[in-house]
């Protein structure tokens, strides 16, 4: 059954029993209504909106539905965390062919719903609409709440801090390097089938330390992000906003690869992917000094340190690095 | 020059400051860190999420991209409104063919910016990513601050309330029509040329009375939701929502059409946009009698009065009417 077989009023009856909660503190008005309403305890609210589009960010042959609403929410929730918020509540606005199965749509909302319930994030409200041949695109809001603290910006790193990390790095894009590159997963698969499989999957389900966050910021971080595109990358956007650069600690870098990673892709692509690999959606911040590192929660390791501005925003092991990355136009 | 043409950061250059009010009271951290972080007064957030597909929800033939920025901010700054809320801030989610034109993106943006500030809201954030060939999907959310009131809900209407509207009614649906029939739009032309104008521009551009929300919240509105798929259709969904029957009054709807309704459409075919017409953006309340409309700001009609529940969630004149109105999917 498509889209196109049922009228909006059908979809949204199938879609809802799926997406809410069973219950959903904090929510005085859920879906249904011209709006929702959301408890905002600390007298502000974090906003952030994220987008994934077929063809662009995810694969119908690579991915499930429930694969792409995972990691729909993986990314949202990210950047509040990122903040040192915690999510409070996520809206989903869905455009899809409506020759779309109707069973991937409920497919997606089951990701969606799984990966809310994990981050503790009920489900808002949303839109349904059709689009273009070929075309689903999803776009999604996540809100969420400081707890009285300040916010965690980019720019606050100060020459001195500790840079730490907290989650993992690389494996999402080594999992991408897996679905591209054909030999290079054959080998995978003869010679670390499990690890391989692993790592497919940290592409297709990235994980966010979300709590972390919200730690991070107890713990006094003085500037924090989510690394989505890249750990130099985004490292460079730290540092270009706080007006600093970070030298990142190749040792501290090359111990991150171990395990999957080395035994996929060995040594120097491992390291590749821990520097360059993206959608990973770990938590990146600085700390006055490593004895203010959260000791509580997954742990945070220290990969590098806030230096004076020098002429590249992030050098690897005091020597400049290139910036590499994704860009969603230029490819 | 099209979107392929720059990287992301160059896009963002060049949008940001059309999206950037000067200033923006109430917005702590606006764009360009991992989330925003906006003042949620009332210790609560109104949330709502709507979408704009090209060749779904506009034509570019039609539509310039100002025209199309406008509409989204007014159909979600209307759904925050319809809860008595005033806007406090949106954010943009806008998925592209990289072949779309730059110069469409910035007049997207400026239309965007000119009803954010028509509507006091600031932008908070978005996300620009690439889609499919012939694509382009607008995701819009729009936050908003109920002042310490109840949120008014569509299921709160009583027995005996009058149903009042605020703006207009019909007018989009008719500049829809002249759009579609060559033959009406040739004949009103040549016949009322400035009204076939006016109400071609109301489709393209729609009203929505948004400080008229929160009005009708102070004056006790017992239910309220704006006209987004037409009269009839709302009405339905606030009579079901509320346990009702909703029952129009012909003579008033008639007096909705005297002017460029009457004029283009002719009597018969001008009611029937006034009944079914869809993206108008008015505001449909119900109130405990004529006395309690708010008397400041945009005048409020009253249309129908609450009834018992009876065969058909809306009557007009007291028989069953046939909800009509537009479907996302079925068409």
């Amino acid at each position: 059954m498509r889209l196109a077989d049922l009228d909006e009023e059908a979809v949204l009856a199938r879609l809802l029993p799926v997406l809410l909660h069973d219950e959903a503190p904090g929510v005085p008005v859920g879906p249904g209504d011209d709006a929702a309403v959301v408890e905002a305890p600390s007298g502000s609210v974090v906003a952030t909106t994220d987008s994934m589009v077929l063809g662009v960010d995810w694969r119908d042959d690579w991915s499930s539905p429930q694969d792409v609403g995972h990691k729909l929410v993986v990314q949202n929730v990210a950047d509040v965390a990122a903040m040192g918020a915690r999510p409070t509540g996520l809206l989903l606005a869905l455009s899809a062919d409506p020759a779309t199965p109707v069973e991937w749509v409920l497919g997606l909302a089951e990701g969606v719903a799984a990966a809310a319930r994990e981050s503790a994030t009920p489900v808002l409200g949303g839109d349904l609409s059709g689009a273009a041949a070929g075309s689903v695109v999803l776009a999604m809001t996540v809100l969420g709440d400081l707890g009285g603290r300040a916010p965690v910006r980019r720019s606050g790193a100060r020459v001195g801090d500790v840079v730490a990390v907290c989650g993992t790095l690389g494996r999402s894009g080594a999992g991408l390097r897996l679905y591209l590159d054909a030999e290079l997963a054959a080998a995978a698969d003869r010679q670390a089938p499990e690890a391989a499989h692993r790592l497919r999957s940290s592409h297709r389900r990235p994980h966010c330390p979300w709590q972390s966050g919200a730690e991070a910021a107890r713990a006094g971080a003085s500037a924090m992000l989510d690394v989505s595109d890249g750990l130099v990358r985004d490292a460079g956007r730290l540092a270009r906003a706080s007006g600093v650069s970070v030298d990142l600690d190749g040792a501290a870098l090359r111990a991150e690869t171990h395990g999957d990673l080395l035994d996929v892709l060995g040594a120097d692509a491992a390291l590749r992917e821990v520097l360059g690999g993206g959608e990973e959606h770990a938590l990146l911040a600085c700390f006055a000094d490593a004895s203010r590192l959260p000791t509580t929660g997954a742990p945070w390791r220290v990969v590098g340190r806030v230096v004076e501005r020098s002429r590249a925003p992030v050098l690897l092991d005091g020597v400049p690095h290139e910036v590499a990355g994704w860009d969603h136009f230029a490819g």
